[in-house]
């Protein structure tokens, strides 16, 4: 079914749905005649829907798949012009729009179980920056990265956040100054991804490796993602006095208890994630 | 012509040459006798090269190529030594020097349009800085890099400021503890340079590649470079809210309006660069 | 001799070896019954020898290699296991090993001699962290890199800070969250250590790069690598002004005028060290 039908088919259709696999919430981004374009409606569902998760013990880990041949192309940038005509000339809905955006891009960074991307095809943008943000990414061979604001007048400020925050200066920078893509294995070369796949498979195979995390104890999960962005804001010394009080705090937890006394009996631990 | 006979028959020659190819100013390193060393003179040239650049409207970017086999070996040796009969052995006039190269180089980063180093052969210690201080950089197949200072008593201090942005801690640190030169193949792969291209094409590829960068918007491309290297500095929520309040600015432009629009009516753009 | 057979003949045998080579001290772990993990006696005696090699002019540069398949384990979790009998479940005893284990990485970061680590199997956790600690590293084509204290419910907080300033976000977090152990290859790639060479030569290859940085002036050494790890942690501007004043510094040393005097009399320098 081409994007243009399911559209048309399904008008009401969610922009966002989610699935659970085991103990991972899958989150598809459903936009797909407009290549999953994140509008003002969609940043705010996967915003809530991260906030939901956050404290929801069911589910240990979250994958970012998309339906259609696009990941996402950034920023609705119909939405977007369509409030050029606001008494402000949309200054205050961009700006409204720019903070909903980074705020949902930090809740991924911030929420304390791991989040995979998944990725089937064309990331740009907005797109390319929310691959940037999960924690873990997997892409379809087939998968392509961008950054082709520039293109367009409108600089990927936001998305250079995340990239330069994963890919070296150099590469992050020809992303942005010419707009051009990069293929899948090219994106796993500089950083901005872990795995390439067959195409096809790179949702299995995202779910698969939140599942792998599933199985640790979300307890030292949820520490430790939190203490790996913390730590890598802080200069060595603060970073090593910050990371030694947390490792003293987990040795006094019970999964490391049991987890520590497993590996010495040779058993497989079993968590209470706390 | 060989360095040497270059020399004998243009004792006068400018040491920085200057030329218009479309809207790209090449500045060609031409001091190819002394392996394009940064003398006083050249540091100098460069910056106030770079200095007119930025209030030129008619430049849209910028390459750094260089005449003979080597791009530059970096400080000019003799001149300095030369000052070590000064009645402070030299101590100010080195401090003069290394600050002003040092200013120069940050002149490169804060030019606000693409700065691409075209590499024909070796870039040695403040010439490595000089294309790790691009914001792209295109090499010959047959280039090497090295930060060698350690080799003379005189640690590649400065250039390892520009070096380490670029390059992972442990590659950087090799090269700066050994001072033994890596290929360009490897250059790339560490994130030094962005293209290995044949041996005589990289003054063709580095205006190539500004060239494509020039058919965007400057205001744009001013806006984003700036950012580039703002946000960089900055912790992750600090470089967001920064980074949005670009976006929104970036939005209310002229250039963004049209690119915008020009994306939606599947039409070419017009810049304005505002 | 197998490792079991090496503990049953020596049981009082010393947790760390020491030998000189040349100018250069190889530091060997040597409990390799125990997978050569850092006992509190062995992060003390680690810590002792860098403190002693610190103000040892004969020595110009260490190795740390491992006897036993197993470069390092991390800690020892017997050891910290028998302390939860302690009257605070062992909180203190915890606190105390993190952080004197903590202080022993840095004494690697801050020796003014470059530190090459000789890997001839797994690094795991700390082990792993010992690694990324060095300055340069070289591994056998058979060992292994992880950092798997989330199987155990202990996340490997302190070694992630090493790690994570030595690799790529989604790398880093790809080891950190699934525990699972990168090739020496992979490694290398990811820039987790410099070279990987046939397995059993890498305590010879680690020996010969140190021996490299062991020609050069001990005081330049001792001057670059001290402003590495500092202006790392600087913005680009105090970068540059920090890096320009120990250029000059550099410049009024007498090694450097020696260096530079011989570089342009074409001879080799006679190093005084100052």
């Amino acid at each position: 079914m081409s994007a243009q039908a399911a559209r048309a088919r399904a008008p009401q259709a969610p922009t966002l749905l989610r699935e659970t696999v085991g103990s991972i919430t899958v989150l598809t981004l459903n936009r797909p005649a407009a290549r999953n374009s994140l509008s003002e409606g969609l940043i705010a569902e996967l915003h809530g829907a991260l906030d939901e998760i956050r404290d929801d013990n069911n589910v240990r880990g979250v994958v970012i798949a998309a339906n259609g041949p696009a990941f996402s192309a950034g920023h609705d940038m119909k939405e977007l012009t369509a409030r050029r005509s606001d008494a402000d000339r949309g200054r205050a809905y961009f700006a409204q729009i720019m903070n909903a955006c980074s705020a949902m891009m930090q809740a991924v960074v911030n929420l304390p179980k791991p989040v995979v991307a998944a990725v089937p095809g064309i990331a740009t943008a907005a797109g390319c920056q929310l691959v940037a943000s999960c924690d873990l990414a997997v892409a379809s061979e087939t998968a392509t990265f961008a950054t082709p604001g520039v293109d367009i007048g409108l600089f990927c400020s936001t998305p250079m956040v995340a990239l330069s925050r994963n890919v070296p200066r150099k590469q992050a920078m020809e992303m942005l100054l010419t707009g051009e893509p990069i293929t899948a294995v090219a994106a796993q070369n500089i950083g901005l991804i872990n795995r390439v796949v067959p195409a096809g498979t790179e949702r299995d195979a995202a779910i698969a490796l939140a599942q792998k995390v599933a199985l640790k104890s979300a307890y030292t999960v949820k520490l430790g993602k939190e203490a790996f962005y913390r730590q890598a804001e802080m200069s060595l010394a603060e970073a090593y006095r910050y990371a030694a009080e947390v490792m003293t705090e987990n040795m006094m937890a019970r999964d490391a208890e049991e987890g520590i006394g497993a590996f010495l009996e040779k058993r497989d631990p079993k968590w209470q994630d706390k």
